[in-house]
């Protein structure tokens, strides 16, 4: 690549300055605008394990409710675990764990919200992945070859590069 | 379920006691012996995204080295994000970033190592986790349908469960 | 209950959703406003053992400023330790530890201040209750039976829901 | 206090030097054994907000799950909080809430277990603290005046010093 | 000295209230501007570790690639490792890692950025330190007298003290 | 240099494996010795910034206080802050503030105590860094362009590769 073409890629991968060196980049010149963004994750397994977390969680709902909390409090790590994210308050952090018998196996999707001069895609990733993990971490010793699918985001809200929403 | 059959799940479900409470499981009554996990993930993205990471990378190694280095810090977290991992300490980490021009993208592998009482696969699937998500973040101006896909156990030594090896 | 109790219930517990599910709720709608929480403890223990740190503590000022720094650091950790409370800037932390002959032991107090969505009760009960847990872990080799009683809100100002002030 | 006496002092509470100086000691002398240790805490309510969070539980039981995840979690980040503390593997940490109706409100039990040269007092001490003030922050929005009480060590065994049990 | 006196001392000591005791200082009274602040460091070692350095720093850019992540992340982690630092939302850390053949070792400069009450001094010092630490974790097989000298403020802007900037 | 040559550098540089890439190294089969590491750092000021603090230390102790008390909680998060450090349990930390009129500021002193498979020279380092950077925190107000010099190990022992020694 020229070093034109290079400055021109740079600026296109976020985080890379023109020397393709990765920098926490500026952001101190953006609007702080209410932002959102929708995550989500799939966890799947085979339908004996599936059918034991579902029986199992009934009474105390510690499986599921674990997860979503693993989740949540993840959003919360997303700065120190992202080395070049920026470290924003949250102001809204929903996770949403659903059956799937199809699957078989769980949906999860996060919603986190900030009013900060950055989006929140990183954090929703990253509370649907830890989340995933937590639930594997549950049931591993029903299963092992369990894995998690298709994180991705959904849908980002706010900020000056426009909306996005996953084309399906 | 009886209460019965509920005690022989919850001794299955990982980190259950008998009354379906999460808890952090008593590992003290185990051996203290060399355990290693493996764990993978794949990063699926566009051509052209892949293709410019490939030769924005090449100058630098920023984009693939910022994620490797990811992985390790974060297979460090594992205790603190996982809500029932027990804190271990770790002999060695190991995160490998492969281009995958078929896939295309890319596909991670952690190596975790310890001398401990319990085994190191969450450690080694959140390395991997976080390591993809810290990808993700550097591409995401590239493209923000990439997807994280099949985060997943390769391999476990070490422990009385007996080892592990994904089928293929 | 009916659906509809639950709701209003819900609605009036923290941090639960319409299902009963545990969420860091949305508070993007609400005013950022200065916002400040007082809290207490208190440390109870034997005569000799207040005498002995009295006495210890003199020339150094080691016990008592130990314990006022903890507090002062752990109100920064709230958002961690807490599951669902929201991460915010804090523009003020500031701890007491002042002995109380008559306990004997100490009374400890910690005043937070935000410009925030949302108030700072739970950083000032964390910082004293961390505070308190400190004084134990340096006395403990003197008396193992030290109690720290009453983590308490002492007052709440700003804020839509009105100011508190704890009735005596 | 002679210079002498000063010493005697110092060696009696815990992480003071000879000079008075705060420290985390020196304990690479001491065997490496099996400890553990129990602490407890009270949170104290109205009739009206225990009933309320019984009776809100029932579903889900996301309110005292929540409580008893936030103490296991706290539990790992000892060190981290109190500043004497020796970072330690863990080995088993539970934490249970039994709703006390006479109190009226929950009693806070937990126990975590190591293997190592020092005991684990503060993490079952921090356990039961930041667990009760999970529960407190989930239930503010119906009483702020809800008060932690009587944080204090049940029972230690393992190690040099003897066991200790308290007394009634 | 005076009661008088000590209270202008402890004004212009940092952190400390009248009693001289360290607390984390009221800075809701302060406007929330723009402020960025420049720290630097160098780390001297033998020609020899710095040719090897240099030699096998080219295919992969790992040794400084490491070091100047390690000192992004650092920043991050600043409220956290200064006991009265101000927690505060950051956006932009840059950090450089220059060789200089004649010191012989490495100049590092760090630039941090935040629209906030209070500035980023402890920030920048803490990126320029933590990069000069990794950068002798790697480089300590081949020599362990490596030294981190100058470890400096370059410049400060932004609030009411006014603008600094290091004479030479 | 030759890949020959390249994978003896390598081996020397520490935490890089064949193709120069940063890992965490395995270390599960040195080893597990008890090991301690010494290092230094002093903090140069002008007089009048060394005659401030000397005489506002008095009453209280908080800011040379505060300053060790940071040493030995960072030394606690050395393996969050440096990439490729193990995490370790650790067994004694000390730090040693003393006052240099001749300086004119302050040598700070840390010693670290592990039993592990490697050593403890990165926590004792960051012990010093951030014991220094909470000094220039605390006086920053008095003086900005106080420095920290010469941070380095003072002596190392325990571990295969021999003890070590700084030459004067």
């Amino acid at each position: 690549m020229t070093q034109e073409n290079f400055e021109i890629f740079s600026n296109n991968l976020s985080h890379l300055d023109n020397q393709g060196q990765a920098q926490m980049v500026d952001v101190s010149g953006k609007a702080s605008t209410v932002r959102q963004a929708v995550a989500a994750a799939r966890v799947r397994m085979l339908p004996e394990t599936f059918a034991a977390i579902q029986a199992g969680n009934a009474p105390k709902g510690d499986v599921l409710g674990t997860t979503r909390l693993a989740g949540i409090m993840a959003a919360k790590h997303t700065a120190s675990l992202i080395p070049l994210c920026h470290p924003l308050p949250l102001q809204k952090i929903e996770v949403q764990v659903t059956p799937c018998p199809d699957l078989p196996g769980y949906q999860i999707e996060a919603t986190v919200k900030t009013k900060a001069e950055t989006g929140v895609e990183m954090e929703a990733l990253t509370a649907v992945s830890v989340a995933a993990l937590t639930l594997y971490d549950m049931a591993k010793a029903l299963e092992k070859s369990i894995q998690i699918e298709s994180i991705r985001l959904i849908s980002k809200t706010g900020g000056k590069s426009g909306d996005y929403c996953q084309s399906d």
